[in-house]
């Protein structure tokens, strides 16, 4: 069994549902599971762990801080492990397993990085508890305060800063960490394809390189009725928001056609939820993504007009603006990974990641990912073959030895 | 304090939600609290408390097995002390603390009964964790077997019967129970109207007689899709049952209007619910009545058809057909509760009772409602004012002591 298969065994369990999928999401129990795993790995390999302002896991090979000092810093991989809910094995866990593995496989040939190389765990890149997409990494790079982190509240109304107590952590931390940020040197994670551009849609190849993360963002709906009894009242004397909400979710599908972009109402939630109750307020949450950004940005305006005309508020929760991985760095990846027909495949891509915010502060930063045959993701369905995450380790691994050589 | 609000007092703060409301479901902890307050008021009036197979509370008023045995069975009263999510305070427990306070009275004037006097909390007559409504009074009248009764499953997974388990109860003996549906010769369900009937859509009362229940059911729609990014999905690719589950709410309330009836999509489940996530299942429960039982299955009719040409599955979840309340008694009551004007208004209602159930057994069976100032039920904001309340006692004190006369 390689190194890879052996962590992919280890992490396989951890937090699976009874769908098949997984529900790993932030500091609960099984995150805790979950990063006492990588810790494990940390020691392992030989590798310092450190934990940020925002408690995304490090673990470097060298001293991150003396490259700093030295004016050469460090080069750093790696990715997520929590899930959306019912999410597949690969989003996230994928990255960070073959960052480690590659980690080993340098060690292994008798490499000695003449910078340090790390690999990090990012906290909450799903924002399935707390509702904001990478979270760990909005910290860190200051796109999100550390005072509006900590007030975040999961759906049982628990604040992330009063998580962060109960998993042992200090809240009082949470912030934009630049001791953490000079470090990175270099980031590139890899990642499961989310789509088919590797598996038909485009050019067929195991591994390809990012170009660029569509304009992508979420938006909360806020649509308020009157409470009241299902079986007694008349239909004319209802405000019944459900209908408002019904209305608003093929207003989504229509209008992001229309604009050429994606919009999704994903996640709902109904006060109160009862099969003899008219609701009193539907609280849904539109994701907009489009190539441009004036294309998600359209539907959400088109979107929010006709709600604010029936009383419904709308609420910006998180917005990522256009962004391009460093183009020099781009090229040398695909370059490094190509073979004698050409470079690696590039390609862009709807989903968002920690690459990207760390990418939009300024960081020198590029993106991996590994074929898809289906291209379904956030799904127990989601897959990779092994043979082509094998070949991801290996193309990490020709990356990482390039860049801290 | 009349002994009526001191029972409100007492009921007030128990299981009262931070919406003002109430979350009182079927064998939590916070139904344990107010079955025992039953139990403290049945022993505190000298009444003899037994549980029947569903585990319904009955607290007699003399030996009720002793006059099935002389042929001239009990008078029974009573209603439910759960409720909807965020429901109000005043349906169900104001028909139990109603009748308890009629037989106070009734002790108090001297009175002794010819025949036994009983109040009864019934269990789950919202169906707010189990999802059928009337449960208690469909188990003991066989309208339900216990069977199916205890396979019911809340939304943590957790059947009635483990439910029942959990709070002392012995599941096994779920079922029909004809010692008790004997005991009661007719019964008499004091409610609060959920409808503006009394109080300017009709006649002004306090309190009115019940003539019909109309025709209701509850059918669950399960709509199945693909799971898959809400980022990397093309629209054309996508199989989102969100957008099937919007088309049947907007249906929903137009083939409601064309027949005449009411239709509502107030509970949603939404698997996984994620911001991220194109749903995989989305499962939504209609609740359809109509004044005739065509109007309601005519809805069900249509919205079934529609929903199985996008591949959902439907399943009835309960069917109450017409019910019509024994009209010797209903004139008998509102000749009793009448004026110098003539009788009391008698007025048909759109919500399913407990009475319902067992008049469809067969039982002898009226209803009163109390006047609803805004007709607002099933919601925090519903209101009955304290001197209709006490009217209703006083109309209640006045039928127990005829029919047990």
């Amino acid at each position: 069994m390689s190194g890879f298969e052996r962590r992919w065994a280890e992490l396989e369990p951890i937090g699976r549902a009874s769908s098949g999928g997984y529900r790993r999401f932030a500091w609960s129990r099984i995150d805790a599971d979950l990063r006492e795993w990588f810790a494990g790995q940390a020691q392992a390999l030989g590798l310092d762990l450190t934990l940020d302002r925002a408690g995304n896991q490090w673990a470097w090979w060298g001293d991150p801080d003396a490259a700093v000092a030295a004016g050469d810093p460090g080069v750093a991989s790696g990715s997520h492990l929590d899930s959306v809910p019912d999410g597949g094995a690969f989003d996230g866990p994928l990255g960070v397993i073959s960052a480690l593995t590659a980690i080993e496989a340098l060690q292994a040939s008798g490499f000695t990085p003449s910078r340090p190389i790390g690999v990090v765990n990012f906290v909450d890149e799903e924002g399935a508890r707390f509702g904001v997409a990478c979270a760990g990494s909005r910290v860190i790079t200051g796109a999100m305060t550390g005072e509006r982190a900590a007030g975040l509240r999961d759906g049982d109304g628990v604040s992330l800063a009063e998580a962060l107590k109960i998993a042992g952590q200090d809240p009082t931390i949470l912030g934009r960490d630049d001791e953490t940020l000079r470090r990175i040197g270099t980031f590139v994670e890899l990642h499961v394809e989310q789509g088919r551009a590797l598996a038909g849609d485009g050019p067929q190849a195991p591994v390809g390189v990012a170009s660029a993360i569509w304009p992508h963002g979420r938006w909360r709906f806020d649509f308020a009725g009157e409470a009241n009894h299902a079986g007694t009242t008349r239909l004319a004397d209802r405000h019944d928001p459900m209908l408002d909400y019904a209305r608003a979710v093929l207003e989504a599908r229509d209008v992001a056609e229309r604009h050429g972009a994606v919009a999704t109402f994903g996640k709902v939630q109904v006060v109160p939820n009862g099969v003899n109750a008219i609701p009193s307020l539907i609280s849904a949450w539109l994701d907009a993504r489009g190539p441009i950004e004036a294309a998600a940005l359209d539907v959400v305006r088109d979107l929010t007009a006709t709600a604010e005309r029936v009383g419904a508020t709308v609420t910006e929760e998180s917005w990522t603006a256009n962004l391009a991985f460093d183009p020099t760095l781009r090229d040398r990846l695909a370059g490094l990974l190509g073979g004698p027909d050409g470079p690696a495949p590039i390609l862009g891509t709807g989903a968002g990641h920690d690459a990207g915010i760390l990418a939009a502060a300024g960081v020198p930063t590029g993106m991996l990912f590994v074929r898809n045959p289906t291209g379904i993701s956030h799904s127990p369905a989601e897959h990779a073959d092994l043979v082509d995450c094998l070949a991801g380790v290996e193309a990490l691994t020709t990356v990482l030895r390039d860049l801290a050589s």
